[in-house]
């Protein structure tokens, strides 16, 4: 069964997508740790980070780090911390955290919950600085 | 002044490395969140991790995930997780945490205290996997 990454890929779901290319997709997490957290996949299929292949994880990270530099210019922080955990949705994710402390990263933290309306906000914020 | 991370780099303070090459060093973090906790860094000393070129960035990734699959084959873990926060030391450092679960990547929680011969025993372990 394809995963809800892949289902956001083929817009077969909603999602407030940041950037996109050929192969990589961003958008926001909808269970943010703190305003502008943002999620960058692979669109390709693969459960664990360290089963892609060389190239596809060093376009990962490239891609990753363009999105970054755009949540910098766009977004009040210290600077973007970066996660990858994957117990539970399994399909690659980059998690891409806005920062002022180390708590803003502990994902035992209960979540933001943000209105469709903020989330569009931030989302087309950080498209603009794309 | 020197980082922390450039004195480990060229061999003035100890630390239980566990894999190096011409540009990336990886070792022991010695206040680990659980046991096999890995540091990854460049030996070039810059403070965030997105002001990388991108090709220091790719590369450091790359070697990243040698240590990860050396750190998958020794390491009693679900899979190894990665975090860059870099609040503290300015200088870029990947961490890979091995994971059971969500809490083991939690940074706000009290680090283990190991002892040196245990770091050592660990640090040989991912060495012979690398």
């Amino acid at each position: 069964m394809a995963s809800i990454f892949t289902k956001i890929i083929n817009r077969e779901i909603p999602a407030h997508i940041v950037a996109e290319d050929e192969n990589y997709l961003a958008f926001l997490d909808i269970m943010p740790l703190v305003k502008g957290h943002v999620l960058v996949v692979p669109k390709q299929e693969v459960d664990y980070i360290f089963d892609l292949a060389p190239d596809a994880l060093a376009g990962l990270h490239l891609f990753a780090q363009k999105v970054a530099k755009a949540m910098d210019k766009t977004i009040k922080c210290t600077r973007i911390g970066v996660a990858v955990i994957g117990l539970e949705v399994p399909h690659v994710h980059i998690h891409l955290v806005p920062l002022r402390t180390m708590d803003d990263i502990n994902f035992t933290r209960p979540k933001l919950k943000l209105s469709s309306e903020e989330l569009a906000e931030i989302a087309e914020m950080i498209k603009k600085g794309f």
